[in-house]
Order: structure tokens, then sequence, then C-alpha cells
């Protein structure tokens, strides 16, 4: 479609910010939802017209984010380039700053999000709690790894790795040696970290404007299932202040230290030290909005979506405050098939139960394990609006109630 | 552009339903945003690419709201028609249901919200209270209805009336005979209505589905000026229990008995009556989100445009709990002049004074008095967030704070 400056397309009211959003998957979509209430509406470089942000953005670009050239066309005229993935190469975006574009986060900063091992590096040099960890070259640095922290293995991919795909535990020497090896001989970059004993998941998110304003939202409660984000409790329940505190200045240091621009999420495990007492050590970081920050859209007064429009275009950043004592995010994944029950019914039948579901949807087809909603609901104490949240994602993708004895 | 069928267009999802919205206007736009969360995309009818709601739409079918053609081509393929406006004539509408379309709401509807005499006469048949008032059909009608109320008239134009346009107060019988025998010549259908010494005017709104379900939202207080609403305060200050209550029983039972579908604003006037108690009467309907429901974007469980998708398809309606004590929505009006500060930097100076303000902008260029955004503002107390908010969106439009001393 469109190859023309975003000045010269009529989705662009003069005189308004235009951010083009590399990606067209749901992070871009939900983006463009803030977009519109400020008065913007984005520019996207999207793979085809009917993927998930195509469908709602009226200046899309097709093209393709490893090619400069449609990088280029998609960054001509707008005032910010951003992402909703960061898988963009940091080449092409040096290149693009050389000739003038203005893209938030810059590489130098994005990298930390595409390469385990390099902001794992980073991540030590600047004193953050990260669990023990080794560049695995060779089937013998594996086994050295191993022996090292004593058969607690976790092998990760250093790059291309996403919702629990290129990230094993293998169960003995061998084991990881094979596997070493195959993963090696494919051209798969690895690096070796100790498997941590996590009591929980949780992640700390905050945005930064290039001028250095920063602001964090409350830690919250990361469920995972399978590799995959399932379910986010705001604020995690029982975490003491002092931790919470704790897990906000990391990632606000993280976020300074690596020049972070946009919302920043730092993923982290939640275990007991030697002294029994809870402690924190980060695993992953993600330069975009994340689908730990989705309960923000609900929960919160500014949610991580115009937050990050606001951060990238160096506008002052929002309040991060509560809208209710909980907010639960229940991710919506398509299950091993899907009902014959028509979407738009499930809604229907979930609203009927629960008139405060928020219910989100990404325009997705199904496809089994595909992230193609979430749920938000706010309450008052963790355990019912939990229960509920469950139920109604349930709901959406298995077109029954769990808790209804019939099924069982 | 478009002209094909809704099905075909990448916009849309396969098995989600395509409202098609007969309107470009910044209803439309926050319509948009609220069926981009759950998962739709419209489909509009518009004047031009670039208007409000247009730019971020991209199934987008050029055309006339006046023109059967237009409206046609906007309602193939689509699971329900609506508007954002009440302008479309009944005729086009009884038309497009013989062919099947799904309108809602239908015109036997919006015909109250598109005569103010029509809509006077139903409310009164249904014994809903509306102060006195006449058909003037002559300026001897005129004259025996300021007889009639002892020269408290207001006159308006039975059609085409917006923002105060098509009202008047004239201060004496010869000033009312002229006025009407001026607008009759013209072929404008005139009404009396008896001035009420209105204490303040508040708005209750509903929604409802074609199947029968209402909801409504607490009943706001409206300011307007100069015939704009300029500010809505939720809920109504001061307002007892037992009034608001009646209020919100008038609205639902207008909803009913007038077969409304979608939202559905009954501006009311508050007066004393003659025992010196609080007492309300109708001054208007739309049937369309409306202005002084601006504010359940942030300060609702549901907001309107979400409520009014979700009516407009026939799927149950959503909480309307409120999110915090008080909400303030401010309009932001084009001012006599554009102030050389871009509007991007007016937001930050917002931002930076008051991190908790939402603003919504509309997309749209500086017309002295044009409405081209809102500001949203959740508080605890009236006074705090009425000042807040009137602080930001005057900020939005002059580029100065009303309360800096140097401005004085
Ligand atoms: N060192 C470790 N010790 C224990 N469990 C781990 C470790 N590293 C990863 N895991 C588990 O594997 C899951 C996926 O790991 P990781 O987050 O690194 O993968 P990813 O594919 O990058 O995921 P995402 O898409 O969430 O970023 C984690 O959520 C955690 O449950
Ligand atoms: N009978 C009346 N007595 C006193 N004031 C009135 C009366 N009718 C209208 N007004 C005043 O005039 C304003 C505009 O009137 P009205 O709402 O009928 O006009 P409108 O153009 O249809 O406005 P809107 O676009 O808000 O529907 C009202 O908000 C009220 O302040």
């Amino acid at each position: 479609m469109s190859a023309e400056s975003a000045e010269q397309h009529p989705a662009h009211a003069p005189g308004v910010p235009v951010v083009s959003v590399i990606g067209d998957g749901q992070l871009a979509r939900m983006m463009q939802t803030a977009a519109i209430e400020l008065g913007q509406s984005l520019r996207l470089l999207a793979g085809a017209r009917d993927a998930s942000a195509a469908q709602v953005v009226a200046d899309c670009v097709l093209g393709d984010y490893t090619d400069i050239d449609d990088l280029r066309r998609a960054a001509t005229g707008a005032q910010a380039v951003t992402f909703d993935h960061e898988h963009v190469p940091t080449e092409h975006l040096h290149q693009l700053i050389a000739e003038g574009v203005n893209v938030q986060p810059g590489p130098e900063a994005l990298v930390h999000a595409q390469d385990k091992l390099v902001m794992r590096k980073k991540l030590r040099e600047i004193g953050a709690p990260v669990p023990p960890f080794a560049a695995i070259a060779s089937v013998e640095d594996a086994c050295a790894f191993w022996e090292a922290v004593g058969g607690k293995v976790c092998l990760k991919a250093c790059r291309g790795g996403y919702d629990g795909h290129g990230v094993w535990f293998p169960h003995s020497e061998e084991e990881l040696a094979e596997l070493v090896g195959t993963l090696l001989e494919k051209g798969t970059p690895l690096m070796g970290e100790q498997k941590v004993a996590l009591t929980r998941e949780l992640s700390a998110m905050v945005a930064r404007r290039p001028s250095g304003e920063v602001r964090a939202w409350p830690v919250v409660e990361s469920v995972q299932s399978d590799g995959i984000c399932a379910e986010a409790v705001a604020p995690a329940p029982g975490l003491s202040q002092e931790l919470a505190r704790r897990a906000q200045d990391l990632a606000v240091r993280i976020a300074k230290e690596l020049g972070v621009t946009g919302v920043l999420a730092v993923e982290l495990f939640e275990y007991l030290d030697e002294a029994g007492q809870p402690a924190i050590s980060v695993n992953e970081l993600a330069m975009r909005p994340h689908n730990t920050g989705h309960w923000t859209q609900d929960g919160c007064v500014t949610s991580q979506f115009e937050q990050h429009l606001r951060a990238v275009t160096d506008r002052p950043l929002g309040s991060t405050a509560t809208l209710a004592p909980v907010t639960v995010m229940t991710n919506v994944l398509g299950g091993a098939e899907d009902p014959a029950m028509p979407m738009s019914e499930r809604m229907s039948e979930v609203w009927r139960r629960f008139p405060e579901a928020k219910i989100h949807l990404y325009g997705k087809t199904h496809r089994p394990g595909r992230k193609i909603g979430h749920v938000n609901l706010c309450g008052d104490d963790v355990a019912t609006t939990r229960e509920q949240a469950r139920l109604a994602a349930d709901f959406l993708v298995h077109a029954r109630w769990a808790d209804d004895d019939e099924n069982e």
C-alpha cells in the first residue's frame, strides 16, 4: 500500500507527531488504540494487510522488517520509529539513525533485548542480579558449565527465542551434550544459565523518555505455563514493600544504564536466598509493551501502550497509579481445537456472567497455543478476581465453564 | 475508496461482526478505539479520507449519508449499521431495512432524536416530564404561546439544530413575532417551549439492546456554555439518590417506550418545582454516544463507546460501575485564535503538571468553537478535580495557565 511520506497520508492530522511502528501484531494494534485517543494515528510497517494491527491502521506500509528499504519507507516522515517486537537487525537501525531517523529505543539498548548473552554480560557489569551463566561455544563448554552449577542447567539460544522456544532443561550431562552438539551444528549461538529454584516469576515494568524521566508501574506476579505468560496479577500478591521497591529500582536502573526508551519489562525470578529470604534475579528484558503489562489498560491511570507512545516521542509520562486493589490479566490462548461456538457468542456468554470483564481480542484467527486475546478484571481480592478472570478466559478458549459440574 | 463488501475487506477478521458507522466525527473515532479492543474494526461511511474517524479506520467508504446508494455501499456485509449523528433521512433507513439491513437504532426510534416536536409529543404521551410546548406554524401561534406561558418563551427549530444553533430566547412578543416570521419564511419548522428557570442541566445515559437489556450510568451534571457542553461531572454533585434514581428510571423508560437501541442520552433540566423541591424535565434526546458520556472512557468499567457497540450488536451489556469517587470531563473547544505553541507541546505541559490527566484529541484542526478534544480526570473530590480538569483543558486551548498570575 502506501509508500508515500507520512506527512502526505490523510491518516495523520497536521501538526500531530507521526509514530511509525515496525511490526503488525497485537502490541502495535493496542498502541493504535492509545494513539487514536491521543489524536494521533500510527504508521505501520506490516507484513500483511490483514495482520492484527494492519486491520486497524489506515496508513499501512507493507514490507519486511529485515529489509532496509522497507524500513526506510516506513520511517519516512515519522517523528519517531518504534517496535512491537525486537527482531529488527540492529545494523539497519544504525543505518536509519545515520540517515537522520529517530529510532526509539535505539540499537545500543535494543541489542540487550535481542541477545540473552549480551544482556547478561551487561547486567553483571552493572551489578544487577542474574543467575550464574556462561557462553557455550562447544560441547566442552557445556560440560564444564554442567559441572560448575552441579547439573542445574538451563540451556538457552542467545537469539531468536520467544514464549519458551529456545529454552531447554536437559536432565543429564549426556542429554545436554547431545543437545548442544545438534544446536551448534545448526548454527544456534548458545548460553547456559543456572536453573533457579524459583518460587514464582515477577515483572517490573517502567517507561523512560530519551530526556531521562522514568516512571514505574507496580510489580506484578506473572504466571507462566509452558514458557508462555498465562496470567498477570497486579500488584504481585504478598510481595513485601521492600522487595517490590528493590524490583522497581532495579528496573529503573537497567533502563538508565542501558539507555532504554519507551517501555521496558524486566522479567524476574523470585527465589529464596541462602538465608531463606525472598530474593530476585533478572531473567529477560523486553523493550516494548509486554504481556505482563496488559493489565494497565483497565487497571491503571496510564496504560503501557499510551505510556510507550508518550515515552518514544519524549513527552511527559503519565501516572501509574492503580484503579483497583487488584487487577488480573489472563491470556486467551488458542485451544487444541476451536469450538464450534463463534467467538462472538463466547464473548456474550462471558459478559453475561461477568459484566465487569474487559475482553481484548487481537483480530487473529485460531491456532493452537496462539495468543488471540486477553481478559482484564479489576477486583477487591486476589482469589475471587483471579478465579473469575480464569473462568472468563477459559470460556473464550473452550466455550464451556471450567466450574460447570457437567464438564467433569 | 473501498466499495466492496465488508466480508472481503482485510480490516475485518473472519467471524467477527462488522459494524458500519454512518458518520466520520469524533464519536465514530472513539467507537473505533472500543471496537479495536473487542477484536473488531469498524467500517465507516465518511465524507472525507482525512475526517476524524476516517484517519483511524482502514475500511473507509467515501460518500454522502443523505445518498441511499452510498448508505447501501457502506451497509453491505455489515452485521449492524449505526450512527455517529442523527441526520440520516429516516426514509433511507426504512429503505435499507426493507432490503434486509440491520439498522440500530431504527428510524422509528431515531426520529425522536431528529425532531424536537415529534419527541415532545411522544414524551407527553408516555407521561414523561417535558416543559409546556406547542407547534408554531404561524406568527399567531407564536403570539398565542407567548401569552400562554407568560412570555417565558424558548423558540426552537424542530430539526437540524445542534450545539445551541436553532434555539432562541426572544425578549419581547415583537421580537418573537419577527423571528418566527423570518424563520417560517425560510421554511424552518418551529416549536415553542416554556423557558425553564433551570438550576442546572443533568444527563441520564443508558444503553439498550434490541432484545431488551438496559443498563444505566450514573447521572451526570452537564455544564453548558453558549449552548455547547463544556463540562460533565460524574456522578452529579449533590444530587439526591431519589432524584438520581428518578432520572435513571426515566431514561430507561424512554429507551423502552421509544424502542431505542444503542446508547441513549437524555438531557435534563433540573429546576425547583412549586413546592421548592428539585425536579427534572427532559430537554433533548441523543441516540448515540454523547458528549456528557465521554467521562466513561476513564471513569467507568464500560465506556459508552464499547457499550454502544455491544448494544447495537445485541450482546450483553457491561458494568457501569465507576472507577473513582468523581470523574470530570472538560471539553477542549478551539479558541478565538490558535496559539503558536503546537498542540503536542501543550499536551506535554498539561501532562507535566497533571500526570493523571487523560487527554483525548480528535485529529481535528483548529476552528474557533470547534470541539477538538476533551480531558478526563478522576479524583476524590469535586472541587479539586473540576479545577484541575478545567486548567488542563484551558491550557490545551490557550497555551497558558488560567491560574498563572502573570496572565492577569
Ligand atoms: N534459569 C532458569 N531457571 C529456571 N527456570 C527458567 C530459567 N530460565 C528460564 N526459565 C523458565 O523458562 C521460561 C521461559 O524462559 P525465557 O523467559 O528465557 O524464554 P523466552 O522464550 O525468552 O520467553 P519470553 O517470550 O517470555 O521472553 C521462563 O518463564 C521460566 O519459567
Ligand atoms: N426550555 C428551555 N428553558 C431554558 N433553557 C433552555 C431551554 N431549552 C434549551 N435551553 C438552553 O439552550 C441550550 C441548548 O438547547 P438544546 O439542547 O435544545 O439545543 P441543541 O442545539 O439541540 O443542543 P445539543 O447539541 O446539546 O443537543 C440548553 O442546553 C439550555 O441551556
